[in-house]
């Protein structure tokens, strides 16, 4: 996403502090120090990778936002008992290929057989790791082999970068999504990283997919906790592939806590909003990466009356089917846009006072004003949808809540993925 | 729509009367005494009919149902009007091809237009007459040939069949909808008959479409709008073709009042049931031509806690894309459809009671059972969906409230019907 567009249409909601820029860093996870991973090939999937390790030698205080979805993977009910009960882990391992959902009693037991193999091989305690599967719903895992898959798993453990790791928990993406960032609090040097995974069943309501986060500031599970709450709502929240959800949607952050500061209230704020940062990196390299996806699309709504109207409304545009294929076909047909506005329904809407616009690095072009069209070179109109980077900027003209979310153009090649994604 | 199908999955809410099941019969809107059609081509759209006209020479009894988008055409704020203050109409002029939504204060004197052009070609009042527009929105109408073109709509009445009307008011429809149905109370004979439009932007929420009712049963404006309202309820807002609606949707009804009976509880529960079988023959056949649809899905759920818990959970099923997408793959992919359930956040739900089935004229599959996935013949599958006919059963197993909703799969050509209809 260009920053300078986003800063154009929306101003950022947690401007207050103003710290250094954070510096983009490789390695991924391995970005911070004591994080080794591993990504390997094993069974779960046809020939990728597909089982991926997070370890901690020196342990980490971990903490995770799950979906919200009444229908659960067995994994997250293993993992929010865990966290309820400890803020200390040494393992997270996720596979992809079977999502362990709705597999009854041995769904459950498989969790836990995967967690003991993988403590006996760490030599560590069971209740020390976590787990987290992706993939395809209903199909009881196969762990016949699952003993040498997981020493496979250990013995490619490197402290080097996450690549492998992130490239094991795909499904049906196309790219590695990873980021590391460094910057300061009080003189010292923080480090955040991020993987995640996540193409399809995308949708705003909790983050639907999975991402992995590590830092090494030590702030306490219970900070760190409202911290990726608050980051997941400004970030994964705030995307839609498909508006579908996911039951296995999970974000874990995790800290190896070797970093100390002042717990002050502005150093939270600094933090809280290099994790939005990466988080937002991460929610956006998912959308970009949607399923048959084409283009990026920004959905920036301004002038509400309250927060529930900015939000109801962008998040309707931005899961509109028929905006996206209207964006695929790079046609400014903001009439559809109003229509998806409307049936947002938001408590307060004079539409004499809607603007609509499209813009990008082309150009920007407004269609509509003081309740009807405007006349607009329709050329110009689809050499800006041409880009593959577009926001439809929406101004309400009432109020001034203002919300951006993310979404991308909707084409053949998702009906494709998606017509035969089980088989 | 297999009834049987239908019957089999769940059982008619309003069983209560059962009289003699009513007799197709031909002529459309026309099959009603005193009901004059007509369809031409006037310039709204390129080539095809794009204005219909519906004239009582003896007036009607009109009452609607309009659209719940926010943003509502030109023509709905008109009509609305007209109904509050009347009962009597003798015309609805509908044009396809322009919506005249967001038009600014020229939409509203457009509608005034077309409804006084009319009015002297047929020499009756403007206020006797009704105006809908559909199709494109946020382009102004050009009317400076409408005077003429009127005039050849006039001339083209007939009293034989409407089925030039109908042709008139499809836009992206690929087939052509009209019924009518005759039946007994009293010993009289009562006429029903209907036209109707709709392919995209369809959702449940009112009708988001449009629809023509016509019938020669007495029952004043005031119970034919409750007996609209409710059979709409029953049949346009219990189907989806994209989650989008449209600000523009309107269903009719008119009735010309030859016949007259008394208006007990019995006369009307037999009308009001032949009106909701008129309007799901219609809503049925609106998703069964869903854009670029190739399967008519009715999604049926049973055992709900209440009726809230039944619907949200079909309408969420119905609108999931990956729902659709895997109907159109023919892969009974279950677990999207368990997904969707979750994501609907009933408030009861015990996953281990649900149940979910695919139905078709080759047989009924069951795929899932006590929390987990059965081992199911996938190649009995794949031809179950095969048919163009699907039924997706879901028990909750908890309650006794159920519903049955409607809609299609989601094909390619679903995006490239959309990527490319404005331009």
């Amino acid at each position: 996403m260009s920053q300078s567009q986003l800063a154009t249409t929306i101003s950022n909601e947690n401007a207050e502090p103003h710290p250094l820029a954070s510096q983009a860093i490789s390695g991924g996870l391995c970005a911070i120090e004591n994080v080794w991973v591993s990504g390997v090939h094993s069974g779960f999937k046809h020939c990728n990778k597909d089982l991926a390790l997070i370890y901690f030698p020196k342990g980490a205080t971990v903490v995770g936002v799950f979906t919200k979805n009444a229908i659960q993977s067995h994994h997250i009910k293993y993992d929010k008992k865990r966290l309820n009960e400890q803020a200390t882990f040494k393992a997270i391992m996720i596979n992809s290929g079977n999502a362990n959902t709705f597999n009854g009693p041995k769904g459950d037991t498989d969790v836990q057989i995967m967690a003991n193999t993988l403590a006996s091989k760490l030599k560590i305690q069971p209740d020390e790791v976590l787990i987290c599967s992706t993939g395809v719903i209903g199909v009881p895992m196969d762990l016949s082999n699952f003993d040498n898959q997981v020493d496979t798993l250990a013995h490619n453990l490197t402290a080097g970068d996450s690549i492998q790791a992130a490239e094991a928990i795909m499904t049906t993406d196309t790219k590695i999504k990873q980021a590391a960032i460094a910057f300061e609090i009080e003189g010292q040097l923080v480090h955040l990283a991020a993987i995640a995974k996540g193409s399809g069943m995308i949708h705003p309501n909790m983050g639907t997919m999975l991402s992995y986060l590590v830092t090494d500031l030590d702030l306490g599970q219970e900070t760190l906790q409202q911290l990726l709450k608050a980051s997941v709502n400004q970030s994964f929240n705030k995307i839609s592939v498909d508006g579908d959800t996911s039951p296995n949607d999970t974000v874990l952050l995790a800290s190896t806590n070797k970093v100390s500061v002042k717990p002050t209230k502005q150093h939270i704020l600094i933090f809280q909003e290099k994790l939005t940062e990466i988080c937002q990196m991460m929610a956006q390299e998912i959308v970009a990466d949607g399923e048959g996806a084409t283009k990026f699309v920004t959905v920036a709504v301004k002038g509400a009356a309250d927060q529930a109207d900015a939000e109801g409304i962008a998040k309707q545009v931005a899961t509109s089917s028929l905006v996206k294929t209207a964006v695929y076909g790079q046609d400014a047909n903001w009439g559809r846009v109003l229509s998806a506005i409307g049936q947002a329904q938001p408590d307060y809407l004079d539409p004499t006072k809607i603007q609509i616009s499209f813009i990008s690095e082309k150009g920007e072009i407004l269609t509509c004003k003081n309740g009807q069209g405007l006349v607009f070179d329709e050329d110009l109109a689809y050499e800006i949808l041409s880009e593959t980077d577009i926001t439809i900027a929406i101004d309400l003209g009432i109020g001034k809540s203002q919300i951006a979310v993310w979404t991308c153009d909707m084409t053949e090649d998702y009906i494709k993925i998606n017509a035969d994604y089980r088989s």
